[in-house]
């Protein structure tokens, strides 16, 4: 094998996006031969004894990492994050009953319209008149009369907005996450939440595993009948195999969790990302010729979503940029300009070659 | 690396199963690096020209490997095939209407059961009262008097059965084909069906992607509203991406097609496939010694269920098998046995080695 040789780029995918060097490593290894056993990861069955250990560990990880006890179930399911769209209302909202959700972007707006074959969804807070540049204040939320859960979005992966607060339901309210592109970013009290979700694509590893946190007792509504496999209780009392898992993501996933205990879990993690976006906030505030999109207080450490002086200077940025061996730059269609993601997995070095790449870009062409 | 040297198991798990090395050569190397985009395959958007390559060539290679016309879809979805057990009554039973089932076994029944969410089960031909040993001729289906549509399992995993001719439905109503663990292991008449489903965990690729075919009409079909990811047409209409796609999964399967394609299609595979289980099936028909669970008309050319004569000589056998190197050759914990099963991938070679060693082990043991 040569890929030991190859030169690899300066990721800044938003997503799927960049892994760890070294769980790449392992993964190449285990697609042949997983631990001695003559058969690769992909190879092996659901019920053999390699896949409950793996199962077994990623389900240990993933609660040693986020710090999430016995009272909660963690998931692993498929159909990315917009499956969750519907299966949250399925399971936890009751039959014309009235879910509340924070509208910060595109993807909190249409996991809000999904609610509507199941219930009503009311816009807690509708950040659309401000084209999505900050995150609501909790005193700027309005809860509806007696919603049957909050859901929010903790970072905007196209806005590049995150809360740096946890907002609060009114009480006995579950608080739903959309946990996507910040989850396992920073340390979080998972006590203050009902479900958290997340595709494993930004943080944990590749698409095609998400990862499901439930309280417990979430597992127990039961609003309508539902098919076997849109209901969480089965996933929950069959280690996420009532069916086939997608066995290899979930193993990455595994791998992932694993990496993130080696670097001393989530609290080095996250003095880590705030260090790698200061980088690089710090060149977009130096001068006026980056705008970034988030309002200061609303910046997110993963997504970071800028401008230049105009839409050419961008698409030269973009093009230089890669020429320089940064990938993945180009901003979201829906409104455009540069966005750089840096992931948990994403280096500091990289932070510092882009940063250096800015400045130099804005001399030449400021 | 080391994995060259490493001695690979002959794998004779039911799925996920073996898969080319050739195949697993080429992950290997595109884990690390797609194409020198300096960018492994995990760590691709699924926006990205890379992969906007990989699945317009996936649908391509699906069509050519089948033979499939542009009156159909080919789509990649996820939640394995036991999510198509309700994404089909969904889309196309309509309210309080009968779909007809065929009940050849564990999987069978279990999809029959899941349409009762929205309509009526129709049991075509129940395969219990004989315990799942064969399929029905076509003279033994007792379809009820206007079906949505017909669903049947062309193979059954478990029982070791398998479909050697197309059921026909009545005039005008669509066939449903649970295709998991036959397809493309020979050919077929795509234009019988309406809708075809697997998962990839057979003979296609690593669980975490499941193959539909589905006629173009067919989508058209609205028989109740349905949240945006449980309904077929948003994948037709965006080559599966209507949300983050498993990127991993439909690119291995990608490259199981390519590989398909090298070996000259479907009729040599088919051919392999025939002589491959004729090895295994001449030593139990040999002697009394092996007794095969199917009739002799409905047997399975992929999955071999037998036994010997007791419980304890078949765990013998199983575990004599493993330290010669031949893995996961317990049958399913619902009828027990021995269970060989010899995908596509499975090579010719390993199907006599362990006909040579089923010899040696009745010389000792019979």
């Amino acid at each position: 094998m040569t890929t030991t040789a190859t030169h690899r780029a300066l990721n800044f995918s938003a997503g799927p996006g960049v892994l760890p060097e070294e769980v790449l490593r392992q993964v190449q290894h285990d697609i042949w031969d997983l631990g001695g056993t003559g058969i690769g990861i992909m190879e092996h069955s659901h019920r053999a004894a390699s896949y409950d250990r793996i199962i077994a560990e990623a389900i240990a990880d993933c609660k040693k990492v986020g710090g999430i006890g016995d009272d909660y179930d963690v998931l692993f399911l498929t159909g990315g994050a917009s499956t969750q769209n519907h299966m949250i209302p399925a399971n936890l909202l009751p039959e014309g009953g009235t879910a509340d959700y924070a509208n910060t972007g595109y993807w909190a707006r249409k996991t809000a319209e999904e609610c509507q074959y199941y219930g009503k969804a009311h816009i807690a807070f509708d950040g659309k008149p401000s084209n999505y540049t900050f995150i609501p204040r909790q005193s700027e939320l309005k809860f509806s009369a007696s919603p049957a859960y909050f859901h929010y979005t903790s970072n905007n992966t196209i806005m590049g907005t995150e809360y740096h607060y946890v907002p609060q339901p009114p009480a006995g309210v579950p608080l739903v996450c959309d946990m996507c592109s910040d989850i396992y970013s920073r340390p979080f009290d998972v006590t203050k939440f009902g479900l958290i979700y997340a595709g494993a694509q930004k943080n944990l590893g590749p698409a095609g595993a998400t990862v499901v946190i439930i309280r417990k007792d979430l597992l127990e509504r039961s609003p309508r009948p539902l098919p076997t496999l849109l209901r969480y209780k089965p996933f929950a009392e069959n280690e996420s195999r009532p069916n086939t898992p997608p066995v290899f993501a979930i193993y990455v996933v595994g791998l992932v969790f694993k990496w993130i205990l080696k670097q001393g879990g989530l609290k080095p993690i996250a003095e880590r990302n705030q260090s790698k976006a200061k980088i690089i906030y710090d060149v977009i505030d130096a001068t006026g010729f980056y705008t970034g999109h988030a309002r200061d207080d609303s910046r997110s450490l993963m997504n970071i979503s800028f401008r230049t002086p105009s839409p050419d200077t961008d698409k030269l940025f973009i093009t230089e940029a890669k020429a320089e061996g940064m990938d993945n730059l180009k901003g979201h269609r829906s409104i455009g300009g540069i966005r750089a993601s840096v992931y948990n997995a994403f280096p500091t070095e990289g932070c510092e070659t882009f940063a250096q790449f800015m400045r130099e870009f804005e001399r030449k062409h400021g």
